[in-house]
């Protein structure tokens, strides 16, 4: 191991970001965002697999919390209004990271192969969602579906959220979508 | 272009979904398939690109079946009981192919390259639910929300089908997911 480097871990990830920003993310490369942080290939590679994981190292954080809010809020709601104190739990997050949630989203956007590690960690969030559910009661296939709502919630909440001309609050957006859904599927 | 070889398409899926399941889809060779098939591998590759489009060939067919079923509906229905028209076209399509159904899905389970490809064609098939939507003058986001409400029903009912152990018509189960989802999104 080499000399302790004081948030290596940030400064690597705000130099990839900025970097997969400009130039595209299959022209960087992890020695280009090493010297951009100011440090050494090795520490990349003390922090991350690889230039992939950069994007998706906060993914599990994202999920935890997520997950933790419903399953606090099952102890006396219904599933549906659990997964919308889930929801207010990751519109918080992301909207502390707004800027950064938004670059990186672009970054994803223009990559095939991004995109389709995006959308297995949504699969993933779903999944575990979904056996939050039935830990805590919740049988199938209602658990699956409640799970699923959630997240396709999630994706029309964010993706309208990070859209360049969109204004108003995630929460505020992530709200609507689910009152949207419930309409939706009231047959209305 | 060889002579013409009677078939051979279908010959050339069948055989590759044998040996896939029997060998395991790595394990298995463009010249295999096409020797199981009593046909050559130039014949294989006039009608597949790779050994991975044989298990996703009829998708675009599928999804065509999806959409038209839920446009044709949507003349006089609301966007959910359209969404139900297309889900009862495609599991009487998927019913007709049942044995064949299953093992391609076994195969792609055991397979997380295969697993990626089958998520990408979910969120393509909600895509083109949702600019069906609308293109008949559903607004969003209540295009994008009933279209990722749909293929959830679809997702959950297709599952359980799938399962080993489940007897009952898709078409039935597909049924049974939407009316879980309903009650679901209703804070039941």
């Amino acid at each position: 191991m080499g000399r302790w480097e004081p948030n290596a871990h940030g400064r690597l990830a705000a130099a990839a970001l900025e970097l997969y920003s400009e130039r595209g993310y299959e022209q960087t490369t992890v020695a280009e965002i090493a010297r951009r942080a100011g440090l050494t290939e090795r520490t990349f590679f003390r922090h991350y697999a690889d230039k992939r994981e950069v994007l998706f190292a906060t993914s599990g954080e994202f999920q935890e919390l997520f997950v933790r809010a419903v399953a606090g809020a099952l102890k006396s709601a219904a599933p549906i209004d659990a997964l919308a104190v889930g929801l207010d739990a990751v519109s918080e997050m992301l909207t502390d990271q707004r800027d950064c949630v938004r670059t990186r989203q672009a970054v994803i956007m223009a990559n095939p192969e991004l995109q389709e590690r995006d959308l297995i960690k949504l699969t993933s969030m779903s999944a575990a969602l979904a056996d939050t559910l039935r830990r805590h009661g919740v049988t199938e296939p209602a658990a699956s579906l409640a799970a699923e709502a959630g997240v396709a919630v999630f994706k029309v909440g964010f993706e309208r959220w990070v859209a360049g001309d969109e204004e108003r609050e995630l929460s505020r957006l992530m709200r609507e979508s689910l009152d949207e859904l419930k309409a939706v599927t009231a047959g209305r």
